[in-house]
């Protein structure tokens, strides 16, 4: 009776759960069979906004996700999504993730992930909700600033080092959204019919990648749907592809709310449910994440015997792997916040993310010999874009803004002056809520127009900074861009500026392509992205040629919407007869998105249908001059699991250094199933001082040759001869060298 | 410019304050020399109700406290002590304190600081904001609940297993309140006016050793005042005392807005600052804990020189110390809540901590086999006891209410019927908001006490449960008790269930002594306490005979409130010409508190003034019966720096097993200054089946012999003869030996 045998878990021998000795799997098993079956069906969802619980009495920490792939978002309230003022939760805001991609730069990518990933860490989150990698199909889709553009290949290359980065810290990325959730308009009611070929060659391969290469330890399912299912618990993409033939051992997590129904939740895949119904709970509800599809529904049709508990437990499992890489890591480091590390990755990579897009008669950098006064013109130039687009807005420890910038770069040799030019957002509605910038305005356009000419007038440059913005119907998340034109008058303006000054240079803050009927007007164009923290400094840096650019389109800029394949030839934004019969309307009435343009998407299909781009995919300019040599192969046939290396030398002819990224794309010069001109299959970049030349080496093999056979459901390289292209844009190839499969 | 050096921090070398093979204090000099002094500033003081900043920058993470001593506090809003709403913060409800110390068991005490700590740990705290270790000097303390009870030795040796078993999680203790807050009344505007002889022998022994012994990472820093200076920021209290005498090296943190000027803060030895002003910040400020005393004041004080920064590099210092121990400790096990073993270290320590104070004929343990009908009356036999009383209210998993555990216990073999007999506190208003417990009673009370009457004459048993409870004036926070009385006519009631019914047991449920007119009518009384989440099952299993009572009163049980030495001879609530002249109002205001009765407090004043307690120090029985041998010795002569250590066989002589506490006090026979007639030295408890005997050694030192000299300002053990007592109770001495100190 007085022998108190039991003693705390500190005391007691460890179980295998705790060994950290043991082998995972192990693990994993041990706690399982420790488990009751309410611990089970609590783990697989969430108990608030952002939690789902652990379980206490076995020590097993809660799961703590965050938003987002940018920055990690501040903390709301327990069940509702207002922000819960806390004043610990300011963070640096990273470049978005198109920005990244325009780096062509894997080194950056990493470095993304591993920052992000320690101040995730810091603020004790364990799974990112993200990378986003969603193919860009139009340019009307709200939320491509969020994605890394229009290649699979470019894209799987960039988000690997992003995942193993961030999974440095012991915080799970969430690669999203799982999958052909590539619009914004009726994602929660859509259905997309897309070809297996198209599936496998366009849309699957930066998930493929993300979670066989990078090692996603979770994966967040789409709200769409395919084959009639939503994309959250769907047989075809979760269990056939994801988790059979990919062998995929993580964790699949439902997008907040697209969960639908606890059936195709129990067996098509879904692992974590988060975000289904209530915000706020009402007056004496107790605990509404009770009624979430894989609560209380799924362990009532486990009491009563409808269902097993195989797929609970293979859920379980998963969790618990997840918990072993992360909560339960103990090796993992302890993050920080707003590092001088971390300032200077934000800054680097927008840096490296800008693309100079055009710069006629070396306009930038701006020559301070010759510049006393620099008008800056345009709303984007003073508003806050680290705030807005929807999950992935933040509450940034700072913004600096291009006129903040450009002022702390120019103003001791140079007089700054700025005029508004156009009112797109007045603040204090959304933004200004949050952000406290008051930006309300009631001046009408010629009024604007009128001061920022005169102003133009004045100085010896103009830099123009627009473009869109993060509010609805812009770069934002949960609607698309209405047309591929700049808002707020923008055009006129850019013009009535070119007439004004020739020293003009239009820097547009965007994470879409837009169209430029100003183009030949205007000497000089800088697409910058959203750069998050240090926006301004890194706009500064390459205005004044401190840095000099060396980013490269992600995506191509079509001259017209019509010029883009999804408009052309597919459906957009739905079935043009269902839209009309009033489909899409909620989630009892879905409507259908068929992807007729298949595998010919963005530069894909601009090559093959000859319809020249505005700016080209791969497409950026440098301040300094690169010259190729003629490409070389290491041999001229291959046999299958053979590689071939292509070499090329690349030389700094100009008198800055600089960098420059090899693109290596892939003809094949007869195939049985149609094939795009080119794809690309390899990039390096690389830096060179003035007058340097070095050779640079891809190599590849035979995956860099196949496509998806749909018959075989299988990749296939066919025999035959290919070309290797080696350029610096899509549209720009330098040389080229057959060579053949046999 | 491309050569991007900068790594992030988890790619760089590994800077000093990080590596885990430095040593601590060079650590911490490597991580002070990279702060900011606004960084510095930051650490220093709250961030929100309950955290203070780390160092994002650095990667040292913030510091999360939490109530309270007998749980983990649920989550409250930022800034705002309502609940946040949370539903992970549940937890186990461990016995108050006072019942942790009538174990006299100190594996209790490591068991319960182990068991607390994981649930600590496991809700993500830092530091938790106890042991309270303040001496019971007058029973209508309404805190006396949180403390060990009126010995110094007794709650000394009780606190140090407490705390190193909640350390063991890196989880840091506080222990509180440092010092002289030993009432409510006036507790943040009384001045204690005390000889030093006092202070170091009665009110400091249980602080030294909770930081020399237990090495308490952090201390709090009490409400009231000492020589007229607040004891969070006191020269005396914390520099030259705690600091300078004791060599402590850890964090002084202020109680919860106990802090009052800047330049005291600075320079007395306040470390972290918590709790000063704000409780929901208004509309359009910012953070108004930029206000606090330790933040901008300080800052403007140093940047205009008026002060310099030796003082604030001293407090980080200690700060960066705590984080090595805590925050930054990878080796720190996860945590747990609820674990199989947290429920079993509840209720054991329940079941030892309940002290049988009387047992006429056998009444208790209830004998089932003539017992058919058990009649439960009594309030608290249905009021939760977890919710209430201040900082320590609870939201717990459960808490097994008395009448539950009897239900469980006794209900298979006996009818259990209840009746209310008094109603305490209606509920709803306080505690039935949060517990959802609706007590509301509009009876009068003689309608109730008939109705218990009637139900108790029904009955074979009779269990009465009442006492005090956790509301306003009862064992409570923030006020005292307004008399020794039971409240509610209890005492009527009980006498009337003592004439109805011969078998009844009284069970109090306090924290504090209460006065007991009907001591001589009733049998049988257990002094139960409050237990937490297991209180229900813990009685059952006494009243039962599952478990036989070992506890022991930690403090005296008065016959009236002028026999306790503090209202017999000293001051309280405080002066009382002060009190008439409306000294006491707020803190420009002070009253003073004069401890006229010196070192005589609890027993050593009954002792000595031959005061007969209701029930002694040390008293307790049990359902066998123990015999004591004669005492020994192991010299009769010692020296300095020897040690004698003392021996008793102890027979348990009935025939269950249970445990008897060897109590030793030692009396001196002679000596320059007064002294108490005898003062606990040393305690074993000892677990004895029937017939078994076992011998107990106790060993002191000089220590043991010495009292505090005020001229010397020093400890000093005066040669001569000196009397060592063995028994089981401070009034049950059952032999004794003569030594001398040479």
């Amino acid at each position: 009776m007085f022998a108190f045998s039991a003693m705390s878990n500190a005391q007691q021998a460890k179980p295998i759960y705790l060994d950290d000795s043991k082998p995972i799997e192990q693990r994993v098993e041990d706690a399982l069979s420790k488990m009751t079956l309410d611990e089970k069906i609590a783990m697989i969802h969430a108990q608030s906004k952002f939690s789902s619980p652990g379980v206490p009495r076995l020590g097993i920490p809660e799961f703590w996700t965050t938003d987002g792939p940018h920055g990690v978002r501040p903390e709301v309230k327990w069940d509702e999504w207002d922000q819960a003022g806390w004043t610990n939760d300011s963070i640096i805001a990273y470049p978005a993730l198109t920005a990244l991609s325009a780096t062509w730069n894997r080194n950056m990518s990493k470095i993304y992930g591993v920052s992000l990933g320690e101040e995730a860490r810091y603020r004790r989150k364990d799974i990112l909700l993200g990378p986003g990698v969603n193919i860009y199909r139009t340019p009307l889709n709200g939320r491509n600033f969020e994605y890394m553009g229009e290649d699979p290949f470019l894209t799987s290359q960039m988000v690997v080092p992003y995942i193993k980065g961030l999974q440095s810290n012991g915080v799970a990325a969430c690669v999203k959204h799982y999958a052909l959730n590539n619009q914004e308009t009726y994602r929660h009611t859509s259905n997309v019919i897309i070809d297996d070929r198209t599936l496998y060659e366009i849309y699957l391969p930066p998930f493929k990648a993300a979670v066989q290469e990078g090692d996603s330890w979770s994966i967040m399912g789409a709200y769409d749907l395919y084959k009639g299912q939503y994309a959250t618990h769907n047989q075809y993409l979760i269990n056939d592809i994801l988790k059979k033939e990919w062998g995929y051992k993580g964790v699949v997590i439902s997008d907040w709310g697209a969960t639908a129904d606890t059936k195709q939740a129990i067996f098509n895949g879904l692992d974590l449910e988060f975000g289904t119904w209530t915000d706020g709970l009402a007056a004496g509800t107790k605990n509404a994440y009770d009624n979430y599809y894989l609560a209380n529904p799924y362990k009532e049709m486990i009491l009563s015997g409808k269902v097993g508990t195989a797929e609970l437990d293979d859920k379980v499992r998963r969790l618990l792997r997840l918990a072993f890489h992360t909560t339960l890591n103990k090796n993992r480091p302890l993050g920080s916040v707003a590092s001088a590390e971390h300032i200077e990755a934000a800054r680097k990579i927008g840096e490296e993310g800008i693309v100079l897009l055009q710069n006629q008669n070396g306009t930038l950098p701006i020559n301070l010999n010759k510049t006393k006064k620099i008008a800056v013109i345009g709303e984007n130039a003073v508003k806050m874009m680290t705030v807005g687009g929807g999950s992935s807005s933040l509450k940034v420890k700072y913004e600096t803004l291009p006129l903040d910038g450009i002022k702390k770069r120019f103003g001791k040799d140079a007089e700054i002056v700025f005029a508004r030019g156009y009112v797109g957002d007045p603040g204090g509605e959304y933004n200004g809520v949050i952000t406290g910038q008051n930006l309300k305005d009631n001046r009408s356009e010629k009024e604007l127009i009128d001061e920022a000419v005169k102003v133009a007038k004045s100085a010896d440059f103009v830099v123009f900074v627009g473009g869109l913005n993060k509010s609805e119907f812009q770069d934002s998340e949960g609607a698309d861009r209405k047309s591929l034109s700049l808002p707020y008058n923008q055009d006129v303006l850019i013009s009535s500026l070119a007439k004004a000054n020739k020293n003009l240079a239009v820097v547009l803050v965007t994470g879409n392509a837009v169209s430029m009927p100003w183009v030949k007007e205007v000497p000089s164009i800088l697409q910058t992205w959203y750069l998050g923290s240090e926006a301004g400094n890194a706009l500064a840096s390459i205005l004044a040629g401190d840095a000099n650019p060396s980013g490269k389109l992600p995506f191509s800029f079509p001259v017209k919407l019509e010029d883009n394949a999804a408009h052309a030839m597919g459906e957009y934004p739905g079935n043009k007869e269902e839209m009309a019969a009033g489909k899409g309307t909620d989630k009892n009435n879905v409507i259908n998105i068929k992807y007729n343009e298949g595998i010919f998407v963005g530069y894909r299909w601009h090559d093959t249908k000859n319809i020249k781009p505005l700016f080209s995919f791969g497409h950026g300019l440098s301040y300094t001059t690169f010259e190729f040599g003629k490409v070389k192969a290491d041999k001229t046939k291959i046999s299958r699991n053979d590689k071939i290396t292509f070499t090329v030398s690349v030389k700094n002819t100009g008198n800055r250094e600089g960098a420059e990224v090899v693109q290596l794309y892939i003809s094949d010069l007869k195939s049985s199933l149609p094939r795009p001109t080119k794809e690309l299959k390899g990039f390096e970049k690389v830096y060179l001082k003035p007058g340097e030349t070095k050779e640079v080496s891809i190599t590849v093999d035979q995956s860099a040759l196949s496509f998806f056979d749909p018959e075989k459901h299988d990749w296939v390289a066919e025999p035959g001869e290919f070309e290797a292209l080696i350029g610096n844009s899509s549209s720009d190839i330098k040389s080229k060298i057959r060579f053949s499969l046999q």
